[in-house]
């Protein structure tokens, strides 16, 4: 095995490990957007509702650097009441994800199966321990 | 520089980053339990409240593998409306979670800051996701 491949390996490691710890430092998060979204949905319209948003909040985790979560479940002992806990990396990340195709679509596809909707604004209680609970801080 | 070394050096390298990427298997979903606490506190407590939660959560989140999320939140617009999202990684983490210390300091103290209770069991509507959204998983 040649020596100069063996060093040049070793530095991609190095670095590349070192990126996957640098994400930690990635937000401030005196900027962060803390939302629990309450939606309660039409029952006729419940398993329509479920693979929208499922396909929706996949997209925007996995294409969106800025959002930290989306994170959709619903209420074991009433199926048609959904919680949605959102936290965008800043103001700017959160008004980008409304300008996005699987936002849009989702947002237009569910208007009628929505029954009521309440979009409450929270605050982190410990934001230090945040970075060991989601992934991407 | 000696070249076993370098060797050693890469083969420790590869191992440790394989290290970190193996922990997306560590849980089964199915197993997880989900939970949104809803609780209000008595306002005169609040400040004693808090410190007394977040001190609680971030050594469960540190301590216990089993904890994926310990994420406590209050409203913006009523700070005494707290709103924790719990993830364990199945019963028996949440069952020795009873047990610790912290958590049985927090019950007995906090006791008579608490107004109402509320602990809703949800389900995940993504649980392939998951692992995009919390560090543990």
């Amino acid at each position: 095995m040649n020596k100069t491949l063996i060093i040049v390996l070793t530095l991609v490691l190095i670095i590349s490990c070192g990126r996957e710890k640098q994400n930690h430092s990635n937000f401030d998060s005196s900027k962060m957007m803390i939302r629990l979204s309450e939606i309660e949905i039409e029952p006729e319209y419940l398993e329509e509702y479920l693979s929208v948003l499922k396909e929706e909040s996949k997209a925007s985790v996995e294409l969106e650097s800025g959002v930290i979560s989306i994170y959709p479940m619903y209420q074991k002992e009433n199926s048609n009441q959904i919680r949605i806990l959102e936290i965008y990396a800043d103001i700017k990340a959160y008004l980008a994800h409304l300008e996005t195709p699987h936002f849009k679509h989702y947002k237009t596809t569910t208007l009628k199966m929505v029954k009521s909707l309440k979009l409450i604004d929270m605050s982190a209680i410990d934001e230090e321990t945040m970075p060991l609970i989601f992934k991407k801080i």
